[in-house]
């Protein structure tokens, strides 16, 4: 096989073009194989084989550069650049990460895995280079989805200042994870239909030279563009157009469904794990469904990852104009949702911890000085999340939690969950946001009677003495361990507290505890640094009781092992009852 | 005048055309000697004069509504709706706000200040109607300035989505506060040149219909204009071209001086207060520009508000391409100074406080991440910097101060600061960012030898015990009265410790005061919540050592008087000293 000697790209290089189809046909076997046993994003990589092997064989990487958005794609880059052996041999699988990474190798100039950045970052490699008054070309590689959030486009519209070497490569499937929404792609369409002759053209309109590619996944006619393009000394866009997950039946025909795989059989596609079953998505779902047909003022919004609250294709379709992707644009999705409640609207946005991050401003601005009635849905913020460096959820409490008016709430059980959210969306006052739990769905079956507008009122489960234990949504049952431990080690009962607001601190419960405990202990799914833990010990600084916070350590963390880490940040039931111990 | 007679807009709708361009100059007259005496946002407010009378001529707000970009532009709009005397009589100028307020009237929507939020915001008003089955007109007023930014990008695309009306106003007069800068400049001239008529068009390329009006200061241009739109059923953008500061000579010739301006004589323009002197701002453009000529690999961005360290046009040009405004885009700065870093450059990014919140996630990933060496001046975070409530710099540290690989430095003079930036500018490890301190600048002329590469490592300025004060950044100086104070009213000689890391705690220090310490406090310049001083209590949270954190309550200020806010937070040195004798 060919790719069996890709040890770079200058081998890439020594190939004619029909050796070249061969090896993209052969990195396609390679592919299907290693995402069948070990998951990954399927459609993105299965698209890009051909542009990746005509970059390749044109540039000369790594003194030209290339920027892989999001860099979900780069599985491709990654074979033809001495890494193939962790796409051929099951053993190396783990040798690479999923996204690029200049850890892994000269061919990788950043850790990339938010989208929409790669036009901001190659401008500045290229103005890198040209304050040093070097040369070589500088490619950023950004796929149609990724155009309709805020950094690629404020890119765009910069790029055109820039005036050395810069080819913005645009992958255009048709395709975000799901469809794409937002006027522009009405532009990539009409660009597709006419050859990328019409006149009104988004791009040109941004000041940048254009060139067209009708077929994205022929090698031929990529390297005729790639080589015209080469060395010019202005930005200028390509826009190939190619076939998200080309090559496999089941990708072609489900795009959305085969972004990202899990493990599966080459042979059929199904899955090899059952992913049905209950779970916070699938328990949201159900409850909007159900409130969105009660009342036509609710509306449910999502920025590109519509399933992160369960709504399939069949779902949105079923919900109508209830239900909005605005495209990968987080900003808007906030800013919009705070409109809509500012004019009678219910909105909720559900959005992943890691891409909240995205918006700070528009939760402080938009929203939170305007003190608009929306929910935000925070998914998958805990340590048991993805584990991607660029995909942690371990930083929300410290983002969300210390902007004003904010009301950030830590359900621990399904039940809790449920009620916090109905909570939210019919009250009028604050905007709010709710910590999805992370870890497996929690059920008691009780039924949830607070009052979560008498805001900042924590609740006593279990009263004792000496020793405190207040326990931040997901970990709470991990305070309930360690709260046994104690018991059973140094026979106190601690007191069991749940908190439920991560935004204030109970000044009524706290100054109470002081009369009969001695410690207090915070425990918060999530960096300790800027956090909830901190509030309550700053609440006892100038009092006799002590105050032990557990949670993580400020650090970006890659694909880690969860229990290696909780042991690391002293996170084990066993642990924390040891350390209080020592302070007793 | 009729101005006098104008108590909302169904007084506007009485006048005929001929007494509305009356209207229009005593309007002109009235903002002028308010300027003139009060200061404020001068030559948006000009420019917009005709635009406004127009709106109110033809829609029928609060039921339709619009909504200000920014909303610096507002003052005509206020003028209109109710609040005439705030400009007129001068007891009555603190009446309102500079900023659009639901507080002050029914016919302002939000609160706003920051930048390219209008469409976002209109496209929610618009969608919350149509949730609700409701009808009338939403108007978003957006200049061409802050098209640039990433969220009026995003709600653009988005627009096209929306299947009701919406009227995207674009406010086009070729300027941002400084000259704009990206290319879809290019393409608003070509239009301002084709009198609208270019195919090529960025609104249309966005899925958006389209109408130009090539005087924006002609008021029946404008009401046919809006007139023919009023009702769409699908939205529109309607091209306005006005002149930024129109009506007075000084400011029409000098657009960028004449954005804000202080008090001034109104006969000359000349500013009534002497603006001249050393300040961080001009000691910072000294210390650049030399720098920059030294090393041609260093340069210095900013996003559209080059002044904020004293970039003027003459300096911005000297420096060449060594200066880089990328417009309004505080996300593509980042991105673009982690690229440039990436490639060896050596990017400085000034910024405001309030704006550094626009870039959590590309300071996170794009350059925390990453680990590039590039360098963020943080202005005016301060209790002392701006007081509207959308432009607080109190918030800057709990935002970043939590980002992992970030070192975030608040130094306390004019040495300490200078020596950061160059060591910052020189060394290739980290992501640094520097608080520009608050207040009027402090030069002890000390030579500032310290080695700010061993991170984390605070200073004892002054060995005492019992007490140790512990004062970041600005509010040093006030640490160090304080320390006076418990000396003078308890005999104890506090420990005086400068700390210069935002983001990290000397543990080997802290540790060691516990030995004859019994009381650590903390002073600093903006929020406690996920603060500095939070970090402090909670690494002593397990010890004897009690710790009192003085900084401002976590709340939206607005329009505050520094000395009663400092009061009523505790921040005052006899205060202070108080505080501290009661846990002695």
């Amino acid at each position: 096989m060919y790719i069996e000697n890709i040890n770079g790209p200058a081998d890439v290089k020594k190939l004619n073009i029909a050796q070249m189809t061969v090896l993209a046909s052969e990195m396609r076997d390679t592919l299907l194989t290693r995402l069948s046993r070990h998951g990954g994003h399927f459609g993105p990589n299965f698209g890009m084989v051909e542009a990746t092997i005509a970059l390749h064989y044109v540039f000369e990487s790594p003194k030209d550069k290339f920027v892989f958005d999001v860099s979900h794609q780069s599985y491709p880059h990654k074979m033809l650049t001495g890494r193939k052996d962790a796409f051929l041999y099951e053993e190396h699988y783990d040798d690479v990460s999923g996204y690029s990474s200049p850890h892994e190798s000269e061919h990788d100039h950043f850790t990339i895995g938010h989208t929409s950045t790669s036009v901001s970052l190659a401008c500045g490699l290229a103005k890198g280079r040209d304050l040093k008054g070097e040369d070589g070309n500088v490619v950023a590689i950004i796929g149609d989805g990724s155009l309709s959030g805020g950094e690629a486009l404020e890119a765009l519209d910069y790029a055109a200042e820039l005036d050395g070497n810069l080819i913005i490569l645009v992958n255009d499937n048709d395709m975000s994870i799901a469809e794409n929404h937002g006027g522009l792609y009405q532009n990539l369409r009409l660009l597709r239909e006419t050859g990328g002759k019409a006149e009104c053209n988004l791009f040109r309109a941004m000041g940048l030279d254009y060139r067209f590619v009708a077929d994205g996944n022929d090698i031929a006619s990529l390297i005729e563009a790639f080589k015209a393009v080469k060395d010019s000394t202005q930005p200028v866009v390509v826009h190939i157009v190619t076939q998200k997950g080309k090559g496999y039946a089941p990708a072609e025909q489900h795009k959305e469904a085969w972004h990202y795989c899990a493990p599966f059989h080459p042979e059929t596609g199904e899955p090899l794990m059952d992913m049905s079953g209950e779970c916070y998505e699938s328990i949201t779902l159900d409850f909007m469904m159900k409130k969105m047909q009660a009342d036509p003022s609710v509306c449910m919004i999502t920025s590109g990852t519509p399933t992160v609250l369960g709504f399939t294709e069949e779902m949105r379709k079923k919900a109508g104009r209830q239900f909005i992707d605005v495209g990968i644009a987080e900003e808007n999705a906030v800013a919009l949702a705070s409109g809509i409640a500012a004019n009678g609207g219910k909105p909720v946005y559900g959005v992943y911890s890691t891409f909240i991050q995205r918006a700070y401003d528009q939760i402080s601005q938009d929203l939170c000085i305007n003190s608009n009635a929306a929910t935000i849905i925070v998914a998958w913020g805990s340590v048991y999340g993805m584990n991607d460096v660029t995909h942690l959820g371990l930083y929300d409490i410290p983002m969300l939690a210390n902007i004003p008016n904010l009301v950030y709430l830590a359900p621990t059980t399904k039940e809790e969950y449920l009620a916090m959210l109905d909570w939210s969306i019919e009250q009028k006052e604050h905007p709010v946001a709710i910590r999805m739990p992370g870890g497996a769905l929690v059920s008691d079956g009780k039924a949830v009677t607070k009052d979560f507008g008498r805001l900042n009122t924590y609740e006593v489960k279990e009263k004792g003495a000496k020793v405190a234990v207040i326990g931040l949504g997901s970990f709470y049952p991990l305070g309930e361990q360690a709260a046994a431990l104690i018991k059973e080690k140094t026979g106190v009962q601690p007191t069991l507290i749940n908190p439920y607001y991560i935004t204030g601190v109970d000044t009524d419960l706290l100054e109470s505890l002081k009369a009969d405990h001695d410690v207090v202990i915070t425990l918060e799914d999530g960096v300790l640094d800027g956090g909830f833990g901190e509030k309550i010990a700053r609440f006892y600084g100038d009092s006799d009781v002590k105050v032990l916070n557990f949670g993580l350590k400020k650090e970006f963390l890659d694909r880690y092992d969860v229990d290696e880490v909780l042991k690391d940040n002293h996170l084990t039931a066993e642990q924390i009852a040891e350390d209080v111990k020592k302070v007793l």
